[in-house]
């Protein structure tokens, strides 16, 4: 389980700060994933390249994150029959609200499969893409429910308030 | 493939309206499923349990629509490492983006996978259930391709404008 | 009334910055209380041992805080009978919008008493819980109508403007 | 206890038909109550009159629903020791946002028990008047748990979606 | 022309920073005002006083500022036949979105006339109750008209860009 | 008393449905008042034109109802050392929204004095504008303080639910 | 000048209702069109191919009509150097406000001249196609200008209030 | 092609350190412009006089630039014939919204090429003004084009995430 199963993608490097909680999650669940700025509106060209090779290439799942009129997520899935998650980046005049729009309300026939906006998005994209491969690759779901439990006790025993 | 591999649920009957267009998409790709009336705020312990046996009981994705401040999607989430897609059902009064923002803004650990507000997201609930079962069954794979090919060619050739 | 009358509970300890605002004021009240992390995502089934043990424990009301798509209100008042009483709490990216539309717009049959957004909903918070304790106990409404009196009378003498 | 324990107020006849769902629950839980049209800006003496003199005849909650620039809820509950709920009517225009607004972001000091705008919110004003009853009347402790226990058996048996 | 022709009022000391605005233009126009802090919420019969004598002490023209759930514009302007202005005090959490739709959506029977958001609507409001004035005291008429003037040269002679 | 004292524009006909509400309470008030279609965007050196001249043809108040982006009370305002009363008319597509925020968020300046979106605005419209004369016509004072005792009585006596 | 000079495109045949609006207007102008549906998600090969072969084909401006999470305008301005002209769908849930978002937060570097939502931004669309035209054919210019005479005539002749 | 084709126009100097990023693209893109002040509110008659001379004085485009209710992009489009480029510029309270739907929304009949607020917004409006200008000067349309297909080969070679 050494290839990628997962494409994280970003339509800028200053996405990044963002996206790294997805790539973060990944690697803290062993999930081989693989990240690169494709951008709709700079290299369409390759966007549409990336997705349409995503399946052959062995990826099951792509996480793509945008902001402001974010149409990579959307886009990418209009060329892929894998399952893209979708982050809204955090804009910086419409706090994201901007990117959520853009990225969840897409139309009947090309769904998004889209998370909270900003950082907590990214990681909780990178713990879907998880949950959608548990359902393959047991170890996967093994890894996450071992997690979540671990989370669990964190905050049973670990919640102290002043 | 006979026994359900998705769950649609909803929180109240009202929401079969919408929620119907995942259950015609599922019949469309032929992906076996089951639908029920789980209410987060009426029944919370059958949510609960329900969100509890999902996994062991089969299912792999469970799809939850609910509206206003919904919790259905995120509370199902909270208790089943399985994908859980959320539907934003429209609400009478802010015509949806209440259900939306309860539904898509999870913090971190706990993700939904959130698709459109009101009909066209149930309908993409359905297709995105199916993009995440192709990738362990082919056949689910092969029925969204070519139901893909078929609404571009139906685009292609019947979009005639007066 | 030496028991806790009020639980005061938070999904994180980052919540904690905000909800003080109503322990402080409940300590100024001279109301007995308690306060505790509860999260409905990362510790659903304390939650609802929380709220199911919450009126034979002794509490008469419940003060809820959580952010962004909060559940931890709305599902603690599924599962009591209590008063509850929910704190929409500041969110990084929608400013606490999505915190209140996920806190107030519970469906018909189970309510949640809204206050505003951050700390002066957290400080309202604890006087509401005053208000509904001073129907039943007659010393937390004389300490209500005397602190409001008070505060009255430092409007009255010590609003001095430049 | 026959004398009114709730008073429903309004700003308008033309909102009876939002507030008669608090009115109609506080018959199902048989808590009597009474209900008048107060005007926070056509009789604004009424209304501190009202709110002044309502601890002392008796009342211990008070649900009060306006529309708009919803003044009525605050304004009470800046004249009164007893909870007061608020129901956000929902407007022509804004659909009620401007109507939650103007009666949940109250600011420290003075809350307002706010509810879902509309028709649900003015369902559960009524019951979180019952709930905040409870604590002192069992007798309405219980009307309440048996109708919420019957609510969800209708739930439970009734649900069938076709 | 010395007795007060405005009463500039607030709800909170912390409002001044905003309120200023009004008061300097006033000045700038010599115009006579009083400024005080008068709460809705905290002393509503001082609010109540204040607004039922206004007239009779001479005042022609009310400002008031509030942030958050603001009542006081409205509240002022449901007990005095004076034109109110009133100014939404920018809200630490809705950026004063709530301001603005507490005090801009009154019910037909008791406007508030309503300006900008925050410092600017407060310098446009000193210069909203000198046009008012100006149809009855050209003085302070002909003192806008030179002030625009002036304005305008400044913009036409000193607006270098780099 | 007879010339015009108000001056009604708006930047359509299709604006009368809204507008005519601020006529029916002048006329309802005795205020002499003249009413027009004046585009700020078809008829623009017409619009500039009335601004100017208002003041010397003997009107005191202008009113001023337009939609969407509605430039129509801010530019007039910008050309007249009168009042300016803005009516934000609802639009079919954001509710109204986009015309109160294009006409109330003036920059520190030139103020429009902004009233309720839609009908009730415009009522409201016509009543300040009553206030405003009511400084110097004290028959108009007198007229405005009948209306609204004669309101105040009508809700006293008349506000019967069932 | 008969080769069509603009291309009007639409994501969907549910689309024209809206965007016939701007085939009107081209008409009315005397600009010669053409008009297609290209959907961004449904035919994303398609709309790549129209808007790579747009300029080489003789047009000169692209007018995009699309609704929800509308990519059609901005991915059809990454693929052209010709000016694009979005117009905002109104949305079955969102009133509009997701389309305007869409395609007006375009990321530095690929800009979409964007109208208002609806009907008359379709309108708008045309018009503003035929002020980009008028730069290098004075016809068309000519046409505009004697369009923009007559409605102001209209205006100023036939805006008669009851 | 000296003389300028292109006037950047803004409401205050403020809005420079936005609409700078206008000049910045067109200078890069070797397209003559002109930049200056003009002000809706404080100089409506210089914004006339420039608007009506603009096609006269040689300008082909003109770019506006106003924050909160922006009146200068509309109400210079009511004046010329040229394409009117306008640029939401961020607000100090509303984050730019209003400044967006004041631009954006404007009446059927006098279009503004809205673009995305603030900085990358205005960067837009100088790459959108050489794409209006390339129709008719095709080293411009040259220029664009080299300078696309320059970011394009950075976002290939130059975007290295960690």
């Amino acid at each position: 389980m050494n290839r990628p199963l997962v494409g994280v993608i970003m339509g800028s490097t200053s996405d990044w700060d963002t996206m790294q909680g997805a790539c973060l999650m990944l690697e803290e669940l062993e999930v081989p994933y693989e990240k690169r700025v494709v951008s709709a509106h700079r290299t369409p060209d390759l966007m549409f390249e990336y997705a349409e090779q995503a399946a052959e290439r062995g990826l099951e799942v792509i996480i793509a994150g945008a902001g402001g009129a974010a149409h990579l997520p959307g886009m990418v899935a209009a060329k892929t029959a894998l399952p893209v998650i979708g982050v809204p980046v955090k804009s910086s005049t419409l706090n994201g609200l901007d990117s959520l729009l853009s990225i969840v309300q897409m139309p009947g026939g090309v769904p998004v499969a889209t998370v909270a906006i900003g950082k907590a998005g990214a990681t909780n994209a990178g713990l879907l893409a998880a949950q959608i491969l548990g359902n393959k690759y047991p170890e996967v779901r093994e890894r996450f429910m071992a997690r979540r439990e671990k989370v669990k006790q964190q905050v049973l025993e670990g919640s102290q308030l002043p």
